[in-house]
């Protein structure tokens, strides 16, 4: 179906898409014009047209795209529809809260092992010693590892989790690590996060143009 | 200090300038260079220049930056010195997790309230009904409210805080809130950037020179 690599922008807005989707589809909205996903993104109908367009031609002219097709097509295209096993490697406040996290739209995210540097029973969970984690990669094919350690040890983990040939690592650890390109990896850095809105709460006065 | 206004995209880095300067102070490096900073950062080294003049001119020609000056100029400058009440609203995985979060570099980021559509005790800690929301912020000023609620609440709940005065929102409802220019937001999106991933964990040969 795909005509054509996506770059990597068009990857950064599909989630956007594809959250927007899920809105129209649960207000029961049956299709929508460009211009209307434009209001709702904040991106230029002539931009969402472009980017939809490398998907195959949903739109028709003077119609619009149909809600259930577009959303259908935007989930394959992510690999939604697909299920994954994933490790959490690091079981504190913030790797707890993802596992028990309900609202990710992906078929299955399947955690197949848990990891700490302090193992035994953490909340009725089983969780080993992060020195099990190598060998526990060689006997077990991982997707994502979600890397929620803190930052004295990220980077040893990362190593980790590249030699044990994961596909991909959700990181958490306030650092930039570094693997090999073939793995991607994706930050969520919090506290970098929080210190721009604390710039702003008390500056905001300079921004009101924004 | 401040000579000018800080564009966004500056602030947008300040914080990654800030974790950095942490990670040199406790490795104990006393000075650096532009230059060794855009290795660090991979932000060029005249953008750093740049970055960095707008804060009153710390480079010496040939010497660099002290780590200990720049850091605590670029703390003040994001206001990390400063203490700033919050309130959470939505005491699940995620509200949770921020509110037992101990590694925010800011001097105090003081819970005074916490809500939920279900009142009552929650690991210890008194959660009240978001009902009580509204008169709450009317007898408290708020600096930044934590809304960590469904998508299904967020809106409604975001009218409320911009009608209670609270100076900033960070948001990790799946969903763009909207309130007046007055009130900055920033949002973590936890499932777009688990989407993103997922999407290259499996597409990643088609990026090889990423």
């Amino acid at each position: 179906m795909r005509k054509t690599r996506i770059s990597s922008a068009v990857v950064r807005r599909l989630p956007k898409y594809y959250r927007h989707l899920c809105d129209l589809e649960r207000m029961g909205e049956e299709k929508i014009s460009s211009q209307q996903l434009s209001e709702k993104t904040g991106f230029t109908a002539s931009q969402i047209r472009q980017d939809l367009n490398h998907f195959g031609g949903f739109g028709q002219q003077g119609y619009g795209y149909r809600v259930g097709d577009l959303k259908k097509a935007i989930t394959e295209i992510i690999g939604l529809d697909k299920s994954y096993k994933a490790v959490i490697v690091g079981y504190g406040n913030i790797g707890q809260a993802i596992h028990k996290y309900k609202r990710f739209d992906v078929k299955e995210l399947d955690v197949v092992g848990i990891f700490d540097t302090k193992a035994g029973k953490k909340h009725g969970q089983e969780v080993k010693s992060v020195k099990e984690l190598a060998s526990f990669l060689k006997e077990n094919p991982v997707d994502v590892a979600i890397l929620a350690i803190p930052v004295e040890h990220a980077q040893e983990v990362a190593d980790m989790l590249e030699e044990g040939m994961v596909r991909a690592i959700w990181n958490f650890a306030p650092t930039d690590i570094k693997v090999g390109f073939r793995i991607p990896i994706e930050s969520v850095h919090l506290s970098e996060s929080l210190y721009s809105l604390i710039f702003y709460s008390w500056n905001i006065d300079d921004y009101k143009e924004k």
